[in-house]
């Protein structure tokens, strides 16, 4: 009754299930709400680059741009390619319907877990990267950041329990507000430069550790992929939009890839611009905005709306994680219970199972966004690549109208991507990226174990040819102990249940039996009391062969065990009973044929 | 049922009732039994009293002997008083026995709650000294006292569960072997002393830090008191001599106050000629070995005939506790689980509280004696003081032979261990006595509120005067979600246990309920289904309502719930299934007139 109490207070009373609706999106609206988890990731996408090069010295920074432009390129085939899921899917494409409708169950199992992995990463990394910015700017907080990560994580999944509306106004603001700040911290940025106004600080490239490889630039090229997380979410949301659905969407995925890239390249050239280098407390976004903007209100502005961003893209898995539960339970690859939604309307075991994962990383990781960015990535690109490819098989398959150009466009979305994950996996591997290439299999046979049992459990239960059993013998027992009226309880209850109930008791010494049988002649409600010898003081062992006796009489001979139990007013009560009822139930649990009832007397005090 | 095997290893098969039986002790077998306790503290009591003396230097060292002498007096009073007990308690004078029959409840409750702390402080204190005489000769082991503890109060735990026969043999060879040991160790000190053969070292007394006031010699005299734990133990066993009884443990007793007065001072003697001081991770037992023996065999022997005494004297505990826990059972005071026996004819529950908190002990205190000895010995002299005060008041009252001398030899004691038990409370308060003194008055509230509970039960359930009622007015209901071969087996039951039962369904889907409602014209075997609406999606409210609009046709209306459950072959499968019935009874756990039923459909795979 308290739990529930407390329940209403941080989770909110029951909605009906009447309540159940969406509200149709602007494109306007549609970008705010879509746009947050990609966008999000220029907090971080330039600096994870400079972390890899910082090491190999000023030669390496000087790659910094070209990787830059390489994601740009890469921003853009994949935002084109999934213009196109748009088309062929405006009932909403994401990666595990999309690959179950054209690759089959095997791989759809494969874009599920590696998506189920990336929205943990996402909420994680998110999280911690706005715990960030927030420490930047005040860096006493900076010791305190793990618990920050856990709170914010507990404040998300909250709201989310409650049930948050995908309300404009929700996503609108933050958004928005994040596009414009940024884009006139960059504009103010670019104007110093070009009147230059100051001169930029000097390089203070630490001296090189490593040689500049192949491996390292592509390792930097895969951290900076994180820059593409969230790109998809557009194509999965596309029922959301107003009408006509399809088309509102492709202009508004081509205006965040538009955004994205503009936003990215231009952190990234300032970031050279102004030799900002990766700090272990400072990110290179507040060191940025200390440049341009000194340490006035508008970098605090800027720390703030960052931070939203990362929250609101946080919060974006919060509704993905548990839909894709739900189509995965909904199948039979995960339990149940992820396919029924809560009180509030939600799917409330997802979103419990996605904040308490992410808490955990947050914790083993402590809270380090860049211990967390080698593991993000592979997941996603794991899920563009089988995405894309089934988008190339059903253009093939179907032979639509433009299907030979149109196949090819999405043949070189799943190639470059494809690419892409062989390159996060090689070079991030040993950085972490090797627990997510495990993790997808393990969750992918998981899948298929759970599958399994469901279609076991549905044969062994299912009535096709079945044979319609002779009525149950059914054989009532008290066990008694002692006679009180919790027995008498019992004893009333069992003659309502079968008038031929008997009673059982275990002698244990002489005495106390002749001293119940005086008291069974005034009390016993006539009911008959066997007894049964226990050279062994053991309550169980007499009592269960006189069970397997009864059962012995037929397949159709059921018995049912009555147990006077007494409930005691306080918890800490039980402590000083026997806990007989306990003792028998677990011995009987895995008897078939035997019934165990209580019957509850309760004490006053 | 693989549980109970792994319990057959460790603790054996299961033993009839009928060989309960005790064999009777000659006097020498009965010192050897309970001499152990006693004759143990040598191992620890002088070097206590030279810990706290060496603080203040050279100056208050010399107080060793006359303390020494003190405390000696005191073992000589007390074993008096005890040998009186004897004459007195033919049938076995525990404190807690003697004090409830002459002095009543409430004094006999904090004796009890005393010898129940001072019995989980034995087991700890001599574990812990016994530990040290081995790390003494193994230093490498130092580092690992703390496991080395509770490994070895997990063995005597064990032994004890497995039920150590009290047999002489077990005891004697130690006991003797210590006794013998210890005497020829100090006659060969005292010899090469008397004969010059060396020169003892020069004393390396630490400059002192502190002053020698009455409260430091005070409360070194404290911690030497330790000495005296267990010489009680003979007064408890007086039932388990040879005849006549009572005059061979009066025998025994003065015996053993010898030995224990000559081995305690020939220690303390020797320790100070050889100007023994205590060292962090050598004990002065050791030291003086080494000094005596060298470092040869007969050190070796020392030291392991110190570890077995010490063994064997937590070992004492394991009898006591338990049988303490017994009375304090039978009498109501402590939960009733206490007063039975199990499988092997041992109080399996007060053998595991004793040697888990005794365990806690260890590792909290990390394993160290000096850390142990101030919490140690005020629960000895509060149950020493109300077991010799009971013997006053008994001689007052019975007035028999020689009453007068006898009551006055018992005031002596009383007075003088009361008088100790204040000094020891007094000085080794802020040490840790004050745990002690907290725990007891905490132990004696328990035991009075645990008592009120019994008895608030047995008047609840007590048949006098109790007025049956009519016959109860069953209503049988099962809760349904679906139709297969589980809900056909528990229909099948419900029909037996009542013609009219019926099957409930809370409507979460029309759609389900027509296909549900099309399946059970088939297989429904006749029962009615009564369907629910649920606008908030709970299965719980709906159902509760229905439950409680039947339990409102009369108070001797009982609705039995049958839930059909189907049991998972394996363990990880319960996870894959709502646990409806879990839920449903945790709701359901405090309604009165309620009972739910569970009935299993096992699966095979």
């Amino acid at each position: 009754m308290k739990l529930s109490a407390l329940k209403k207070v941080f989770v909110g009373r029951p909605l009906p299930t009447a309540q159940a609706r969406h509200e149709r999106l602007s494109k306007r609206t549609a970008l705010a709400v879509f746009a947050s988890d990609a966008l999000s990731s220029v907090a971080y996408a330039t600096e994870e680059i400079l972390l890899i090069l910082v090491g190999a010295g000023a030669v390496a920074l000087a790659y910094t741009i070209p990787i830059g432009i390489a994601i740009s390129i890469l921003i853009v085939v994949v935002a084109s390619s999934y213009r196109q899921t748009i088309l062929a899917y405006p009932q909403g494409g994401g990666a595990y319907i999309v690959t179950k409708d054209n690759l089959g169950t095997l791989p759809s199992l494969v874009a599920g877990a590696a998506l189920l992995v990336d929205y943990v990463l996402t909420v994680a990394v998110s999280v911690a990267a706005g715990v960030a910015a927030v420490t930047s700017a005040f860096p006493v907080l900076f010791n305190h950041r793990v618990l920050l990560g856990v709170l914010c994580i507990t404040l998300i999944a909250t709201a989310n329990l409650r049930g948050i509306r995908e309300s404009g106004a929700l996503f609108a603001l933050p958004t928005y507000l994040f596009i414009v700040s940024f884009a006139g911290m960059l504009g103010y940025g670019y104007i110093r430069w070009a009147l230059g106004w100051e001169m930029p600080p000097p390089e203070h490239a630490a001296t090189a550790t490593h040689a500049v490889t192949v491996f390292l630039l592509l390792r930097a090229f895969s951290q900076g992929c994180t820059a593409l997380t969230g790109v998809e979410a557009v194509s999965d949301g596309v029922p959301a939009f107003k009408p006509s659905e399809a088309r509102n969407a492709r202009i508004v995925l081509a205006v965040l890839a538009l955004i994205l890239v503009t936003l990215f390249m231009g952190i990234t050239f300032l970031a050279r611009h102004y030799h900002v280098l990766p700090a272990a407390e400072e990110t290179v976004v507040s060191q940025l905005a200390h440049q341009i903007f000194g340490g006035g209100l508008l970098y605090y502005e800027i720390q703030a709306v960052t931070m939203m961003i990362l929250v609101l893209a946080a919060n974006t898995s919060f509704a993905d994680f548990p839909r894709l539960s739900y189509f995965l339970a909904r199948d039979g690859f995960i339990p149940r219970q992820f396919g029924t939604r809560g009180d509030r309307l939600v799917f409330s075991n997802g979103i419990l199972i996605l904040g308490g994962t992410a808490a955990v990383l947050i914790i083993v990781f402590g809270g380090d966004t860049h211990r967390l960015i080698p593991l993000y990535a592979l997941g996603v690109f794991v899920s563009f690549t089988l995405s894309q490819s089934s988008m190339v098989r059903r253009w093939l398959t179907r032979r639509d109208e433009g299907w030979w150009w149109r196949s090819w466009l999405n043949g070189i979305g799943a190639a470059t991507t494809g690419l892409v994950m062989l390159v996060i996996a090689w070079t991030k591997f040993l950085d972490g990226a090797w627990i997510v290439a495990l993790l997808i299999p393990v969750l992918v046979m998981g899948f298929l174990v759970i599958r399994r049992h469901y279609g076991d459990v549905a044969r062994q239960l299912s009535l096709e040819g079945y044979a319609l059993l002779p009525p149950v013998q059914n054989t009532v027992l008290v066990l008694v102990g002692d006679l009180h009226k919790g027995v008498v309880a019992a004893l009333r209850y069992a003659q309502a249940l079968s008038p031929s109930a008997r009673a059982v008791y275990v002698e244990l010494d002489p005495d106390r039996t002749r001293r119940l049988e005086e008291k069974w002649g005034k009390w016993g409600l006539g009911v008959p009391l066997a007894v049964l010898t226990s050279p062994y003081r053991s309550l169980l062992t007499p009592f269960l062969d006189y069970v397997n006796h009864l059962l012995a009489l037929g397949p159709n001979h059921v018995v049912t065990i009555v147990i006077p139990e007494f409930v005691p007013a306080r918890w800490w009560q039980h402590l000083l009973h026997n806990q007989t009822a306990l003792l028998i139930k677990g011995a009987l649990l895995f008897r078939k044929r035997v019934v165990v009832v209580d019957v509850p007397f309760h004490l006053e005090e």
